[in-house]
């Protein structure tokens, strides 16, 4: 395997002292290197107030004289200690190698020089809930998920639909009017569901009252919409899942309102009106900034001081029944023109949130530039996760016109493409903003992976890389059964309850056995990632930790089989002696030892 | 030639309609794709608010039917136009090729997603002066460069040394206390020299007073010290310097001063006296923080308003007689442990300058995260450009044992490693940035070039390199004659007026050759850098206007020769009719049309 004998680190308690380093604290910092590397001198490079100082790096001879791979190679094990000086202390490795001098930063080695865009980093700010590393989410759109029988007034914006028999407007008229009539109380009752799956956190889409099916249009936040059961339904819901031990996760707009929230609605028919200056209006004009132009999404100005204490009002007093938000729109919330409050935003809310709340930012692109500061502590990652699985597992015959808002189709990359961007993307951010950002194969945005794989086989191995690679399975509810949907609105499907022909009983399975197997196995929560090879059609990792080391390979196509030095035990499909099997699409996970 | 065939985009005139975008305002962004390349689409990427959009470039008739290269390739160039909405708007080319999607970024083709690192940059802060576009800088340490003949007290602290017969102590004892007495006058006799070098700039290094010979440590900020001819000698080499046209830069160190500065000895003499709050004391033990530990020059806390508001009378102050400053230590200004006022301190001294000041950032790593904002116009790029050149450049026998602060010594890396590290850290800048840095060969702080290269046809590859790349060049004193020097402090070596025997006279020549081209060619300071070819031994690139077209080739040794498809005009070295000669070590300039 090819990158069997590069040197490793990352951000894992394998190489890292501590999680949650405290500032001004040392921290011991390890790093392997296979004796076939011909490493023989090792200086951390920590930048100190804006400066790098060297720290030279020692051999630990009783690390080394352990097993620790089961790949028959013998591990150096060198460590040195840096003092966690900055909020955000980056760092890197200074390897004398037989080749010469090498830097070994978080995008991998290299020979010559390099800014320090992928420094490793070492994060002081207050660490995110111990809860959500280990959390795997499930998101339900709660128009959609289930009903509880209540029968409700249809407002006077919905089309009615019904559940089983009206397939879902993808696109043009009625597509945000469509109402199919799916409440709280009804994922209340399905919760045996969610928690089969492995999953123990749900994150709904908004819940407060709008003038559309996916409520991103919040006509105001001080109660839950009566269409879902209100307020009463939502404790209800939030109860039964803390009576599991689960929690719950909200959806908010901070970048914008609906345009029938009170504040547009007081702020656009008095200019006088306290409420004028949270919103961006043109004083010639009288026009408003919207998001993306549409005007039912008047823009929040994050400039005003009344935006700020409102928001953050509503972000606190939800919490309970809601545990924490995911915040929609979140790389553009108080972004404007020369003005940029969006640090500000996040850092504030940040604050005034309990230690307990989870804060995920929305963002689908490149949030790396966000993350690692007193804000968001995570963020969805499309760009570092979905696009690359997206674009490794695609279906042939996939005609979409876009790739998660990039125009031209879902491109058709290698498996070294497919890691390259793996590696931007995580190389760009600290791990602890890497395992605590989500790694969804869809959501109410996209396309579902069903789609874009065009098979089970494909869309299991794309399952096996979310159940195993670092970050936070987030699950959208229906995928499991193997729907299907072209884009973000086609797929925001009823649940198949009551159609068995739409259930893949096969690819429920496989959820359940693989998360499962996340839930089950602490390497795949909290183990380090070493990649050990890459081609077209085939990548193979390592998860571990101080105990364990979790072998995984996925497959995307058939090709030639990858040896092991020895047997090892099968934890999802098995092994063929000690020979990685050739047949794909396939996923596997074996436990090397431990 | 390995890239000829590639689609370029820079931050040049040539592929951007203007070099100072209004926040707000439309700029037309171009792309030259060769014909071979296959580009059948091309889309702007640009992130608006925090979120991309996109926008379709077309072809451009005209220019596309003009000959643009001289290389035998018709080139294809599209248009598109988007908007610089943002202070910084990033931007990236989505082009649709033969191999698929592929991005153009700053750090070239990727056939792979990737962050917004190493996007382009439209920067729409406060433009830094239009002079500092086309000057060429010559640093000079007073203390080392010419004496007037005055005869002067000599200060108690110091060791008294014989211009022409003492040579330089490079460490221990005596290091910072050795007195050559170099003075101001003596600089404002020579600037004939100065200017028959091309330089129009010339950077001291401090001239306020201080206890050691470099005046790093400031003992004041309100006088220049009278050991260099005091105030009115500042004025005269300033007078003298604006009548030729040229400029005069002062260096300040905003870091900390030194521990004889009134400042610092009345706050360590009274806790209650104002200036307390100006150093970082230990409420508990008085100690206080300094640079590295050294306790003679204490740290500056820009957490202090009386900080701020003393130091940024000193450097408004002395505008004129200088016309801008290098900032000492600017990267570690204002940083320690939790506090960060390192961009405030920078953003707040430069709305304080006139707009005609330079403003010019030490930093000895990587700046790309300080610059791109409203304070340092841009760096000594050390990490940018001098690295890579020495170790693509050094010596057979050279034996130092740092790299500029990175241990080891220099390592030797081949052509395609000198690349990437040139690429690495200019595509993590705006072309603005990148531009208005310096690129140095060597300082008062570093070796000599000439050390570091052991032989002067190595030099002048190197001086090649820095008089036709993008970039600024400073040239350190002494080093036109080819001087040695093993450190920063041996380096700097007085100036040999009067010994022949130190004057390499063809190394002289050569920096008049080259940096009088960099003068009398608008290529070299403002066009387009396009790589062409990058071997172990050899580095070819162009640099483009609408109207010219440069090719520059830099060898480090004899190789196989390229060809081109036509002869050129030799700038710099004659062409062996349509073939860039393989002699080496060898520089070569040709102009191809126009």
């Amino acid at each position: 395997m090819r990158f069997l004998d590069e040197p490793h680190h990352d951000g894992s308690a394998l190489y890292v002292s501590t999680q949650t380093p405290a500032l001004g604290s040392p921290v011991t910092l390890r790093l392997r290197a296979p004796l076939a590397a011909g490493v023989t001198g090792v200086l951390v490079r920590a930048v100190h107030d804006g400066e790098p100082r060297y720290a030279p790096a020692s051999v630990d001879p009783v690390r080394t004289s352990r097993p620790t791979g089961g790949y028959g190679r013998t591990d150096v094990w060198w460590q040195a200690e840096i003092i966690a000086v900055n909020p955000v202390t980056r760092y890197r490795f200074l390897l004398t190698t037989p080749r010469g001098q090498v830097w070994l930063t978080a995008a991998g080695l290299a020979a010559h020089d390099l800014t320090d865009a992928s420094d490793f980093r070492l994060v002081c700010h207050e660490a995110p809930p111990a809860w959500m590393r280990d959390s795997i989410v499930y998101q339900i759109f709660p128009d959609r998920f289930a009903r509880s029988g209540v029968v409700r007034e249809v407002p006077d914006w919905a089309l009615p639909r019904d559940w089983d028999h009206d397939p879902v407007i993808p696109s043009g008229p009625g597509t945000s009017e469509q109402f199919y009539g799916g409440d709280l109380d009804g994922i209340t009752a399905r919760l045996d569901h969610v928690r089969s799956l492995g999953a123990d956190t749900v994150y709904l889409t908004p819940v407060f009252p709008g003038r559309s099916n996916h409520r991103y249009d919040a006509a105001g936040f001080d109660r839950i919409d009566p269409l879902l059961g209100g307020d009463e339904a939502l404790h209800r819901l939030s109860g039964a899942l803390h009576a599991r031990g689960m929690r719950l996760l909200g959806d908010v707009t901070t970048n914008h309102t609906g345009d029938s929230c009170p504040w547009f609605t007081a702020a656009v028919s008095d200019v006088h009106a306290p409420e004028r200056e949270m919103y961006h209006f043109d004083p010639d004009t009288g026009d408003y900034e919207a998001w993306w132009g549409v005007k039912t999404l008047p823009k929040l100005n994050w400039g005003s001081d009344l935006v700020r204490r409102r928001m953050r009002a509503v972000l606190t007093g939800w919490l309970p029944p809601f545990d924490g938000w995911r915040v929609d729109v979140a790389n553009m919330t108080g972004r404007l023109g020369a003005g940029d409050h969006n640090h500000e935003a996040a850092a504030m809310l940040r604050r005034a949130l309990p230690a307990s709340a989870a804060f995920i930012a929305e963002h689908n692109h490149d949030a790396s530039l966000d993350l690692d500061r007193d804000g968001w502590h995570g963020t969805m990652n499309y760009g570092g996760f979905t696009r690359p699985v997206w674009a490794w597992l695609r279906g042939d015959d996939l005609d979409l016109d876009h790739f998660l808002g990039v125009p031209g189709g879902v491109p058709l990359r290698d498996g070294p493409g497919t890691l390259a961007t793996f590696r931007s993307f995580a190389s760009h951010m600290s791990w602890r903003s890497f395992v605590h950002s989500w790694q969804l194969l869809d959501s109410h945005d996209s396309p579902r992976i069903r789609t874009v794989t065009g098979s089970r086989e494909r869309h299991l191995v794309a399952l096996g890389l979310q159940a195993t690679l670092p970050g936070t399975p987030m699950v959208f509810a229906g995928s499991e059964f193997g729907l299907t949907g072209i884009n973000g609105e086609h797929s925001r499907t009823p649940m198949p309850w009551n159609r068995p022909a739409d259930q893949d009983l096969a690819t429920l399975a496989g959820y359940r056995d693989l998360l499962g197997l996340r839930r089950a196995e602490p390497a795949l929560r909290h183990g380090g990632l070493r990649w050990l090879h890459a081609d077209a059609d085939c990548l193979v990792f390592a998860r571990e930790t101080e105990r364990e080391s979790l072998l995984v390979c996925a497959r995307r196509a058939p090709g030639t089989p990858l040896r092991l030095d020895r047997p090892a035990e099968g934890l999802y499909n098995a092994l063929d002696g000690d020979v990685l099997p050739g047949d794909g699409p396939a996923f596997g996970i074996w436990r090397l030892n431990g």
